[in-house]
């Protein structure tokens, strides 16, 4: 019965389908590791685990009863806190808005619930998906930050104490707490998973991840998220039919590959720097290291133009009202937001569309652009989760990005590599991505 | 053969193809006019008989040789001098810009040219697309403004210098000229064609709109501009297959619309007044007169912020090289557009969104919304274009409007009547232009 935790999703479906198991003992399996760990891990903001054996239930009863199942019925998700839900409170990791609920379901609850999964509960977040830490530490090392915004939801499944979760990436915050967790996180172009009912932070820079423990488990995830939604209007239509096959199938031809060391390269630790040389070294006939194009510093600019702008417009009620229960991150944060003119906002916007241009030029000649997920393994300590030096880029240019973890640095940690594709061309994406997974996993 | 000015545009190409006329016979017709009506009009920014003539000739040439001819072979269209063309110069309506030439043609020259059009030169625009006028006079009264910034490109087909002629819209720029000038203006929804090459005054409400002498023309024309663009990572794929039948068969049931009068209906003089409520009155089946939404305000306010900090922006390098040989419209524009803050504009994009969610509940119940093109006819004196109160809204919701020139006001001066669609509906939206044009017409 322990393999249940090593399983992939896909057998798991079909085992619940074949009645092989059910989806009540995969839930006990995971309350058993929750009961186990979550003392010291802390990744949950609510999780009741009454509730969630009655939604097993109910679900098995479904299946008995011939009711129609979807891809992932009978299988339990965790989502991060700033996703809205009914029937439990959505806190978005902030005091204000302590056993507070949203007065209804995200987008992405319902297509999750039609899909047959199980809302498992809800995964701590930073406050307000910003920088102010949770109380979630690192499953492997308790004394580190789990990265974040996502903490909770990469914490979780890296400690099995959820098959799959949802989190979300504004600046870093999928890929950095799935390279610290030692799990895959997968953030897939902008607009196409709708936010409608999720905590609003950036509506240009906001998007919703998934994470996993494979590439194929992410895929089949988010080929359920993935849906054109008239009330998120970045949403776009975009077909998911073949997500599944390609990720399998993976690449036509030997994949190739850039290498951006980027200019936060001697930010990394000396052991997680020789990993990464390693990983090059060994893909060398796919791999070209290039230099950083010039115009990343702009981005990283204009990132924090928009984001701090945002925060400062989306969160100015809970500014002037609550002041004191914001942590001092989110204070300056919106305090620089206050600052910056109209004329800096439209530069930054409007960058967007030039550098996409400029840089989609790379798939002309190469199936993607790899990097270090995040500058080494997971800091010590809880107060900071980390930087998104290595993720803004593709925050702000609204490609895909997957974490892998394939690497360890210091002390044996998890150290994610983080492959970047084309906007809107996530099928292929995940084929490559699944592609390098194999390669180094056999 | 005077009848070749009042020819629709599909009869015009059936008589190029089938050998009855050729575009050497048309364009000289045009250049008659020309010659005739220009001095008055002034409507050209660069013309050029002979150049126009050698292409008719070639046109000509390539249809009796057997080479295949697209579904505008042959037909001379004008073009606002905002659009980048390579065999002559583009100077937007500036001094700035005397004599010089953009390095490549506009992505919508290639289709114009791909389609057989004939490129017939460039017409007069307000400074850089905004207020500031040009010479243009309105071709019913050249005391009058033609309205502006598309000035020239509504007068020429006013005044039958041009049978087609494209412009561009930021706030009221098509709409506006087309109901002082008594012809057919539609500014396609936001996306729909490409900018490339255009000058940008505002990536966020920047559109190409088209203008003619029936629905029918200007849907033929716009048919052949609406692609998708990498270049401009607005556009998005849009299907016309079915454009021109669309816009033929007209609504399936008896069409209803909303009339909104909106704030500014008091700015109207008396008779267009009466003029509007006479229509509404026999259409009175179809019609009812709704109070403008409240967010229509904030909508003018945003505009505003989004136009003025955008022209900044663009033209900072006008401003601080050349800033006496802008107009004052132009200088007083930036200087405010250097004020706004970044959250400011934030919301002022943020709110784009959230208005269309409200503005497209519309078409749960009716067709389209409609109102005045302008506030009443166009006014005396050539030193204001007017205002484009009746429009901003629309060009800052995306929509797809359309001017129809169906009444008279004060003098019996053109005053059009202005039908707004639904985004991303252009082909149903035509045909329900078409419908209300020959209601009106039998």
């Amino acid at each position: 019965m322990s393999d249940l935790l090593t399983l992939n999703i896909e057998e798991l479906v079909n085992k619940i389908k074949d009645a092989q198991i059910t989806s009540e003992e995969i839930c006990k399996k995971y309350i058993e590791r929750i009961n186990k760990f979550e003392k010291d891990v802390k990744a949950w903001a609510h999780f009741d685990e009454k509730l969630l054996l009655e939604k097993a239930i109910e679900s098995d009863n479904n299946r008995r009863s011939g009711k129609v199942t979807g891809p992932l019925h009978g299988i339990p998700i965790a989502l991060k806190d700033i996703i809205g839900t009914l029937d439990m409170p959505t806190e978005c990791g902030t005091v204000i808005r302590k056993g507070k609920s949203y007065s209804q379901n995200a987008e992405i609850i319902d297509l999750l619930l039609s899909a047959g999964a199980i809302i498992m509960g809800k995964t701590a977040t930073s406050e307000l998906a910003y920088l102010g830490p949770s109380d979630t530490t690192n499953p492997h090392d308790y004394a580190r930050t789990p990265g974040g915004s996502s903490s909770g939801s990469a914490a979780a499944v890296a400690s099995c104490m959820a098959p799959l979760s949802i989190g979300s990436q504004t600046g870093g915050s999928v890929i950095r707490p799935a390279s610290y967790c030692g799990v895959v996180g997968y953030k897939p172009s902008y607009g196409l998973i709708s936010r409608n009912g999720v905590l609003k932070t950036s509506e240009k820079l906001d998007h919703i991840g998934v994470f996993g423990k494979s590439v194929e488990d992410v895929a089949l995830l988010a080929k359920v998220l993935i849906k054109k939604d008239n009330y998120d209007s970045s949403t776009v239509h975009y077909s998911t039919e073949n997500m599944l096959t390609e990720t399998k199938k993976g690449p036509l031809f030997e994949p190739k590959f850039i290498f951006y060391k980027t200019e936060s390269w001697n930010l990394i630790e000396k052991k997680s720097r020789e990993a990464f040389e390693y990983f090059i070294k060994s893909f060398k006939k796919n791999i070209e290291v290039f230099d950083t194009p010039s115009y990343f510093k702009d981005i990283h600019k204009y990132h924090q133009i928009i984001h701090e702008t945002d925060l400062a417009n989306n969160f100015s009620t809970y500014y002037k009202k609550y002041k004191k229960k914001l942590s001092k991150y989110m204070q300056d944060a919106i305090l620089r937001g206050n600052k910056y003119s109209a004329k800096e906002y439209a530069e930054a916007v409007d960058f967007m569309q030039r550098s996409y241009n400029s840089y989609k030029e790379v798939f002309e000649d190469y199936h993607g652009v790899l990097t270090p997920s995040s500058p080494g393994v997971a800091p010590k300590g809880l107060k900071s989760t980390g930087t998104a030096e290595f993720n803004r880029v593709w925050s702000y240019l609204g490609t895909p990005c997957i974490s892998l973890p394939l690497l360890q640095g210091e002390n044996n940690l998890p150290l994610g590599i983080q492959l970047v594709g084309n906007r809107y061309d996530d099928n292929r994406f995940l084929g490559v991505a699944n592609w390098l997974e194999k390669e180094c996993n056999n």
